[in-house]
């Protein structure tokens, strides 16, 4: 087995993140991309490297992560896409494979991610929904939700909303669009970042959980933020509410396709 | 621990399906009634009764199942579904509990049932509808399979959609109405009659998937159900993709409220 570097794939997959420990493939513990190196490394014969645009904790869930594939491999896009699916789990799945750019990185080329969060909003909960919403009990009010996650827009230093795990980059992100949608019993909250810091996308969740049930005026997520000080935020929200809807890249550097 | 008879209780249910061998109490497997009989044992300390309207099968799911517990306990309907609840697996849940006359039974006073089917129609399936959703990878002609649907519309002899294990039944039951609706990927079946033949639900879908797939015209649903012959039918459209989505009564039997 050689290391490869011939050829970039841009791989877009789907996954239901229940049964892995997260996106990075790690010893002893089955992950998204530990899953993905094997079945690549069987199709292709070859150590592949699988990049992925965004390392997604245990438990998270992805409709359109991207990952770059990087093989020696001749192997055209369809016959790839078909092995890897027939390999990988069925909870894990390639939508799509393409030729890309030598140059394109899932992760370094990126410059966007959207993130849904599905909050189950009723008192008893759905069953159907177990493994996708987070069930809060109490009625939330979304307006104020909104409210609030709108002062966070723009350029800021989210330390505050960062896990002490992921303090090692800088905290500067660009809150681009934020929504709060209900539908129904549930609550869909939006959030589109030029990049996310770690459990960033989850504990601003949280925090805006407690402006939604009236123990925060919708002031107070900003104040929070201002704080830089992560013991002032709300709860980290469950892993299993959150997915990761899409990943934005910058024309030219897609991999394949128009996406914005 | 005596059989309790004093008064009757109506139970709303929701539950995923996918972890139980059906609705049905069955020695040494575990089913949703069987699951419901021995929370309602622990609330109430008696050998509860409990009759499901719909036997559904194993793995199939259900958003408004409703059963009908009889029991002597006088504990307040809010406190019996709260203790439910408490006991119940997570993937069951007590929607509502509500005192109902001691002659309604979820089972008998129904007058009518209405199920949806989802098929997961694309190339590659959606890991988060894995399990609740029959993936077809072939693309569907929608409009054929509810031109095929409507035809079976009406009070007929469905024994051609019916498992040989039902039929100790009449086999006439009245299809009130069919629709199928494309949402993105997703193809949703509804089919709602006074009441279903073993398997008519799953059995009807995946004959009307084979006019979908072109294999047969539209007309061909129709010949198979005046056949009356099972072995003229499409397969059994697997269990997961189905869903009780509501048991109909009527007026003044349905134990609690307006159900139309």
């Amino acid at each position: 087995m050689t290391l490869a570097t011939a050829r970039t794939v841009r791989l877009d997959l789907a996954y239901d993140g229940t049964c892995y420990h997260g996106w990075q493939v790690q010893p002893n513990a089955t992950t998204v991309q530990g899953c993905l190196l094997e079945a690549a490394g069987r199709v292709t014969g070859e150590a592949v490297r699988v990049t992925g645009a965004s390392r997604t904790d245990a438990g998270v869930h992805a409709l359109g992560q991207v990952a770059s594939l990087q093989t020696a491999s001749t192997l055209g896009v369809p016959a790839l896409q078909a092995a890897l699916n027939a390999l990988l789990p069925r909870d894990i799945r390639v939508r799509s494979a393409t030729e890309a750019s030598a140059t394109f990185d899932a992760r370094r080329s990126a410059r966007g991610k959207r993130y849904v969060y599905l909050v189950d909003n009723d008192a008893v909960a759905a069953p159907l929904a177990l493994r996708y919403a987070w069930h809060v009990r109490e009625p939330l009010d979304a307006e104020a939700m909104a409210e609030a996650l709108r002062t966070l827009l723009g350029r800021h230093d989210f330390s505050a909303f960062c896990a002490s795990a992921g303090r090692d980059r800088e905290p500067t992100c660009m809150l681009r669009a934020v929504r709060v949608l209900r539908v129904r019993r549930f609550l869909v909250v939006l959030l589109s970042a030029d990049s996310f810091l770690h459990h960033m996308a989850r504990n601003i969740v949280g925090s805006a959980l407690e402006v939604g049930r009236g123990r925060r005026d919708p002031g107070w997520l900003r104040t929070v933020m201002e704080s830089h000080d992560r013991t002032r935020a709300g709860m980290t929200a469950p892993a299993h509410g959150l997915c990761l809807l899409r990943v934005m890249y910058p024309r030219g550097r897609r991999g394949h396709q128009d996406i914005q």
